[in-house]
């Protein structure tokens, strides 16, 4: 007798995860390269974007700017001669907290995909649902403030663990802190173990040179950030 | 021919006001004077917490902890000899990025509602979803800190304008900032017009006389911030 084996699709019910991959699949048909970028508010995001956006040599980039309410992010990158989309979470209520994959894909209509080697989305300001939501990207960012504590990701290890590569931002004020950087890296470690850092600071533009580096060697395809699998998106 | 008014009643739907009113009324019975503190992650509300709540004259004071995971802040509370109960909002996913009203019933039992006059719920840290979930307070404070930079209250607008207080943070820091405090508090004021605000340290205590004298108030019932309408849950 013949048996056939049922698959659990178990994700086919994840809706999310079903746009996202739709999402990824154009982004990946047009070449481009996608970083879902992530952090608390106030940690820095803009102002490590200005630092690159306009400084990668033969690579072109796109911003996709997630945000409650407003364009004030969009208007500041905009001012770097880029291509800048603007998505507002909801202007009516308290608006989301997060950019999901559907709000991503409404978005993709008007990105200029064909111009473009590397798309950076600028997830709104939260250290909690952004990380819950795949949005079609290669890979994430996020950036941590110093000015926010070393305890941050012990509590809010989600997002510490899904990234690709943690930013700690804010580095020239250390002088005027009480941050213990071997304890915030200790705890760094205990949710994303040898994750990929950097120590920056986007006033200064103390590591901006290694970010920048990152983000190229993203958009050819080639280095450290190669090889992540389309599985993660799961 | 006799008309009965149809009176809508939109608010019956609202499981969560629904909850936070039974919430506020278990807390008006036991006399319990319930503050909301929200804030962006690593703003400083623990630290402003520490800085007050073992030096309120005549007022007992008992926090409810919020958290994605762990005990951290409670323990940090705990150690200045005020009761603390711990509430984390998921410790399998992401979590839960806010308290909402049924959250903190489940709390209730758990809170030594008779040995206390004023009870400080510690929100998760997050400058959106918090403020769009009443959990039966008297008040909202926020804290929001000087390192997020000024342009926050047009971005996250709804917490702003919902918060009775707004606590300016890390005011120590402003000799190693580009911060602009008008622009910042012209930023308040259009979201949030003449909204009580104390710019404090929670690291020097400069300005937290004023902050704990404003909790001292509440407590006794009198003062600025009485007259809070029962309606201002809805």
């Amino acid at each position: 007798m013949h048996r056939t084996k049922v698959k659990v699709v178990e994700e086919a019910l994840d809706a999310n995860n079903t746009i996202a991959r739709a999402n990824r699949a154009d982004f990946d048909r047009a070449g481009v390269k996608v970083v879902n970028f992530m952090s608390a508010p106030g940690a820095g995001k803009t102002t490590l974007l200005e630092q690159v956006v306009s400084d990668l040599p033969g690579v072109r980039v796109g911003v996709l700017e997630g945000d409650v309410q407003g364009s004030m992010d969009a208007d500041r990158l905009a001012s770097h001669h880029v291509p800048v989309t603007q998505l507002n979470t909801d202007p009516s209520f308290g608006g989301e907290c997060h950019l999901d994959a559907n709000m991503v894909r409404s978005a993709v209509p008007e990105l200029p995909l064909s111009e473009i080697d590397l798309l950076i989305i600028e997830n709104v300001g939260n250290l909690v649902c952004p990380a819950e939501f795949r949005v079609g990207e290669d890979v994430r960012v996020m950036a941590t403030s110093v000015t926010e504590g070393e305890d941050k990701p012990l509590k809010y290890p989600l997002m510490y663990r899904t990234a690709e590569l943690v930013l700690v931002n804010k580095i020239d004020l250390l002088p005027h802190l009480e941050f213990d950087m071997d304890r915030f890296l200790y705890n760094l470690d205990q949710v994303h173990p040898d994750v990929e850092r950097m120590l920056v600071s986007g006033r200064t533009g103390e590591g901006i040179g290694a970010w920048r580096d990152w983000l190229g060697r993203l958009a050819a395809g080639s280095g450290a950030v190669t090889g992540l699998p389309q599985e993660a998106m799961a």
